[in-house]
């Protein structure tokens, strides 16, 4: 094999991409600052133990692991950056009251998530800490669509479930773990029939409620009719309840609801929602209450987030047009540098042509060059 | 141990620096850009073969290994970033003019290069194929200065050195690897008396340079001394030449020169040069001519470039005051809720107060609060 193939679902971002997603993550990571998210950098590498806290397996798997020859410990590469941040909530900055908290960075998958998806996602994402209440739900739901509106994504869905309704209707039954996977899985495949046969000796109420699960989705009647054909347990009135109050604060985006959606059910404890458009092959940004995550970490904080993947992101916004460069010559005069100079502060591209080079295509678009009038350096059209 | 512990040499970036780095991050991209650095953004894992290409054993201690579970082949964590542009400089672009390339993004060490070192560096870069002439070292020397006084670092030295020069002296003295090593350590250490004793059986006119070059350090008067006590060879002419012509186009700059110097010996093809800074315990940037680097990927390009450590530079540079935020009531109200995101859309940063958390301490500096005066939502002091 050549030095140069990488491998399998790794790829270099090139330079008309690479510029566009450095475009994306400002104005994420600015739009979350106007929030108030305070920026953190949790590093790459951390102790395994740390990296897989109360995320169940799924992460496991993800994850990359080295042993650090400093310590001869078992080390492994983030595969998601919100076990990092919720240890920096707990430890760091130990704080009493609210805490917004903002991060991008790569992430390493040891497998793809999907078919064509990449192994080093760059995951931006943002969370609130030490607030139980649902404004802070609909806070973090918000600030995902105002990021997404900052980057000019068009045409938003989001779609809300509740990690508690599916937890609600299993509570009591004895399940063995593969029998609940397969429950899941039918239930995320919508397969009615499986589900049937799956649950045919639980108790009636789950039975009957995970069967009516499979059709609760669609717009806001799916609410009226779950809270018509599912058991009466407090829980899930209370989750029915959230639903409707995030939904009619969300004035504007196109909503969905899914009661039977189970991503992530490992992991959040509450609402949770994704995003999608036209034209990505999944959610853009998923996120909801996770209250467990920092229970590992001696300090169980009510949490709540989203996160999304800038490279995941950028295939979806439109490309934007790239501000040409001015052309300049090479020169060792003081006027000539002292213009080029002055027009980079100015904040323009200026391509000084080395020696040599004058007949070559410029790597940057130019549509202005910088030559001498009259004594002077002036800048002209192409 | 507890979870929340990280690794030796391994940190958490804290809200009140991360801030600060991505200030430093957002300059530096900029000012490359402004010289017409395309980004480009190489992935943090590869084939181990195409990370360790002519840079030696260095690089291959300090780079994580782990087995791709895709394909069963090892693969390594990037230590340097620079082969990896050389590669998509030799692979993707393949232009035949002028290529100008940076990079930011984190590498990894299997150990600290210094004691105080992070294992996890921000490496920030620039570099430019495609043009042999020293016009390109004026440029990448320029450059790293520019982003250097973009951050606003006062008291920079620039030295500069010259792989040729220890590379003649060796010329045609045939030498063990072993042997070679303790007699870098000693040019590197400028231990005369070691160097005296390794050198013995060396041709005269190669020990009595390398005994010369241990004095060869400081202004710019080294380099007429130089001219005076190396043996006559027109690679030394040259390198002493060419390294005259930088110096003195780096008008305003303070510069030494230090003759001896071997960092990256095994790296370096040409002119050589480290930036320094009080307060920094080593040099905050280094680079040079590095003609060889994109040979093992089949084109091998006239190279010059430097990086340095953005986490190690947010050490040396002032801390710059927070813009303070606005605080704002939480409430439902479509005008209060117009008013946040106005004042948002304006760039400032607006905390709502979730219910319950009214008494609390910001965690951001807050100088303004948003209050409801005679109907209408405005900002006023706190």
């Amino acid at each position: 094999m050549s030095a140069w193939v990488l491998p399998d679902h790794i790829a270099d971002v090139l330079p008309s991409e690479a510029r566009h997603i450095e475009e994306l993550r400002r104005q994420l990571l600015d739009t979350a600052r106007g929030y108030g998210c305070e920026l953190v950098m949790p590093p790459l590498l951390e102790h395994l133990e740390s990296l897989l806290t109360g995320t169940g397996e799924a992460l496991d798997l993800q994850t990359f692991k080295l042993v650090d020859q400093l310590s001869g410990r078992m080390m492994g590469l983030r595969a998601d950056t919100t076990p990092q941040v919720a240890r920096i909530d707990a430890h760091l900055l130990n704080r009493s009251g609210v805490a917004r908290l903002c991060y991008c960075g790569p992430v390493l998958h040891t497998r793809p998530d999907r078919p064509h998806a990449t192994r080093e996602p760059l995951q931006f994402g943002a969370e609130i800490y030490g607030h139980a209440g649902l404004e802070a739900d609909l806070e973090v739901l918000l600030l995902a669509l105002d990021c997404l509106k900052a980057t000019q994504v068009a045409w938003l869905t989001v779609d809300l479930a509740d990690a508690r309704i599916v937890r609600s209707l299993f509570a009591g039954v004895p399940v063995e773990a593969q029998a609940l996977r397969d429950v899941h899985a039918a239930l995320a495949a919508k397969d009615a029939s499986s589900l049937a046969r799956l649950t045919r000796d639980f108790p009636a109420a789950s039975r009957e409620g995970l069967a009516a699960l499979v059709t609760l989705y669609g717009d806001e009647t799916v609410l009226a009719e779950a809270r018509r054909v599912l058991p009466p347990s407090p829980a899930i009135a209370q989750a029915l309840d959230q639903l409707a109050w995030i939904g009619r604060h969300l004035e504007g985006a196109a909503i969905t609801y899914d009661l039977a959606d189970l991503r992530g059910y490992a992991y959040y404890s509450g609402i949770r929602f994704g995003i999608y458009t036209p034209g990505a092959s999944d959610a853009l940004v998923r996120g909801g209450r996770y209250d467990e995550v920092g229970a590992v970490f001696g300090r169980n904080r009510p949490a709540a987030g989203f996160s999304l993947d800038v490279k995941e992101l950028v295939g979806v916004v439109a490309k934007r047009p790239l501000k040409a460069a001015i052309r300049a010559p090479w020169g060792e005069q003081p006027q000539l540098r002292a213009a080029i100079a002055r027009l980079r502060a100015e904040g323009e591209t200026v391509v000084c042509v080395l020696p040599g080079h004058e007949s070559e295509v410029d790597e940057f678009h130019c549509d202005r060059e910088l030559v001498a009038q009259h004594g002077q350096w002036a800048v002209r059209p192409l």
